[in-house]
């Protein structure tokens, strides 16, 4: 039998397939902290589908495992490459098969970016509502492998709430139809829904069918700076229980604010300690928006109505508030969600982690979700730290889990289990949950090939 | 050995275990057409999460079919006795266990009453959304159990997008909690939908929590009478190209009409030979009916707002537009949905196929989602029904399920598979995806005891 890198070559013809030390590098991670950190044997940019069975079928032939990956901008690491892989991209699948404006859907290939689908929606007055962060790089078949979600989740769902049906390449080679292509369908088990979120371990997702919302034609934004963090988290419940619901509501920390200001030079930090974010939009943007303002006044917050041009680069800022540095082991990110209730409590609890285990802290949360992401880190001098401050930091990443879980969050809200979060797992979902997700993935990939060592 | 019915009296007691001939009768069947009567064995009417442990336990190790139900709405077939099986009711679960205003969630048992559940999430100016037309009677179980869709999920989504987690009692009598507490969570595969709409095929749900949202503060009503049907349908078209979203877009022909003018001394029918009813919600409510209004009259509807007392009698009417017959093999309602585009199309083929084979039809449609109930029937005379008709009646459904396959519709957009769609499942499905649920069956419940040839 020929090697993997030779088959590879001869199915697909050699543009398709990488093996140089530069593109083996840059496919090996994604924008996770590497645990194991591993280099693939080659690196395929499938341009069909049936580039993709091609590879899966080479593969399943050889035992060889393979990570498929959109974008590499997942956080936990879900794309990480695994010991002797081979690293699928389907970035060069990349084209809108069809969007149609009376269905109100679409139908991509996986490695259309979130922002160009948005950009072609956007001309029949629709969007596609799941926004991560990253949504101006990430891919449509990223975001479906993660159910990622992002600002506007609350309003508008996550991923999962915007895919009606898959195309998906199975462990052996197979091409599946899962769903529907209407809004509602319930023949037979939810299968698109077991693949959405399943991070490229029971499948290879080639097509996606999405529904399209429409693309308000009002926004209305408020700031709202509070003298502290915890007034600002509790600024989300008082909305609440005004029981009107922002299409974006952002919370920010001090320290994002003093970060962002860093970077972009702009002033937030001088004008309070903690910023609540909230777009309404639709037909009732300016009455929601009027109904929220002395909800947040009343809380103790200095509430201002931002002019367009100002609240999108407020919020551009918050899509920004990663910064540019990438996680590594001494900088790490989280994704806990809490119940709405417990906001207020859980903000109180992370300051005390940081202060506790002495470690930097800021955080921003999608707050409607009860969604934080938590950033703890520390000092590095001469980029070396001390194995003190290690301990610290991951003592304090250990803590913020077990508290969240203790107010029945979750250890991840929309970023994924991926390879970081596998170690926390266990805490959140018991023995019989676990092998039956062990037992779902034997069924799809009995041999083990797709992306092993993620997500379950 | 003991029998079935004896272990089961002596582990839950006799008030729990029922075997007399009427009650044997009144569970054998949900509202569906019957394909293969069979009475059950026993019912058994669980009051806890134990009781339905120690029925699944004591079926298990007998290889007794256990077919879980709630109040017997459906209208697939999904809760139809098989044979020889112990029919399990989950009426009497029917706490709400919490409701918290501040997390918007709700935790019930699987026998809560729908409309129960929502008039306790008003107290709080909360409403769970799924309201399927069975709402008053209908357990929030067996929505979950078949997904159930109903009038407003154009706008506020189905059962699934509503449920957060979920404790299930599995085929070995295991109890497990799939999903998350929080609004978004991502952690593992997503049993929880898995669940959700599988008809008691994969174990039995015994707690849901679901999130609540806003109930809305203002409801505009608009009723809309077109002298055409198919005028009607390009109503519906002409709103979503408005990209106005509305929470209820209902289609009622003439003939459903006229027999709801028959039922309660109503005068739709003579306003006009269809009729499109809209309502809009929220904080954007007028302004959004205020755009749809011209819209509808530029597509020839004589278009009225409805005052409040008749808005709700009208929508009263649609949900109670089934009547009060109950479904037999004379009289089937069905449950295809289309590509919004193709809802003009297909009223008209509808239309045609009750020609063609001379069968009565009526149409009542969810429009917003292109999810339509035509009800096709033959008349009796006598109670008699001659080979010919049902013959022209199974050719009529036949015809009317292939049309919605070839527009890229499905063959249920709510009511589920069933037993009595089963056999159409084969047109929707290729092999390849059947097989995979089959083995996921296989994997949940390997000796196949649990609602045994439904669903998949």
């Amino acid at each position: 039998m020929r090697n993997i890198i030779d088959e590879l070559t001869s199915a697909l013809g050699p543009a398709k397939i990488a093996v140089d030390p530069a593109t083996l590098a840059a496919y090996a991670v994604d924008q996770a902290p590497v645990l194991d950190y591993q280099l693939p044997q080659a690196v395929v940019r499938a341009e069909s589908v049936a580039d993709v069975q091609a590879t899966v079928r080479a593969c399943a032939a050889r035992g060889v495992a393979l990570v498929a990956r959109g974008a590499g901008t997942g956080v936990s690491g879900g794309a990480h490459a695994s010991e002797g892989c081979v690293v699928l991209s389907l970035e060069r699948m990349n084209r809108i098969l069809d969007l149609n404006p009376d269905d109100e859907t679409a139908v991509v290939e996986p490695g259309v970016i979130n922002a160009d689908l948005n950009a072609a929606a956007a001309d029949h007055g629709l969007m596609y509502a799941p926004d991560p962060a990253s949504f101006k790089m990430s891919t449509i078949g990223g975001n479906v492998a993660t159910n990622a979600g992002g600002l506007r989740c609350a309003k508008y769902g996550v991923t999962r709430d915007s895919v009606l049906a898959l195309d998906v390449v199975l462990a052996d080679g197979t091409l599946i139809h899962t769903g529907h292509q209407t809004f509602k369908g319930v023949a037979g088990y939810d299968l698109t829904g077991l693949f959405v979120g399943s991070e490229g371990t029971l499948g290879i997702v080639v097509g996606v069918t999405v529904r399209l919302k429409y693309l308000p034609r009002e926004v209305h934004t408020i700031a709202a700076f509070y003298p502290d963090f915890r007034s600002a988290a509790a600024g989300v419940l008082a909305v609440g229980k005004a029981r009107v619901q922002p299409a974006i509501m952002e919370l920010l920390d001090g320290g994002s604010l003093a970060q962002l200001d860093d970077i972009h030079g702009s002033d937030l930090a001088a004008r309070g300690a903690s910023l609540l974010l909230i777009q309404t939009d639709g037909f009732g943007a300016a009455a929601e928006a009027a109904a929220i303002r002395p909800v947040l006044a009343a809380g103790g917050a200095v509430v201002t109505m931002e002019a367009n041009a100002e609240a999108e680069q407020l919020v551009e800022l918050r899509r920004n508030s990663r910064g540019t540095e990438v996680d590594d082991e001494y900088r790490v990110g989280e994704d806990v969600a809490v119940p709405r209730s417990r906001l207020v409590d859980y903000v109180a609890e992370l300051e005390a982690i940081a202060a506790e285990h002495r470690v930097q802290l800021k955080v921003v949360a999608h707050a409607g979700d009860g969604n934080l992401h938590p950033t703890f880190w520390i000092d590095r001098v001469d980029n070396a730290v001390d194995a003190d401050a290690m301990a610290r930091l991951g003592a304090a990443l250990d803590k913020s889990i077990a508290v969240a879980l203790a107010m029945g969050g979750t250890i991840t809200g929309e970023h994924g289990i991926g390879q970081y979060k596998l170690r926390w797992l266990g805490l959140e979902q018991k023995e019989p949950v676990r092998e039956l997700q062990r037992r779902i993935k034997e069924l799809f990939d009995p041999a083990g090939i797709l992306n092993p060592g993620k997500a379950i």
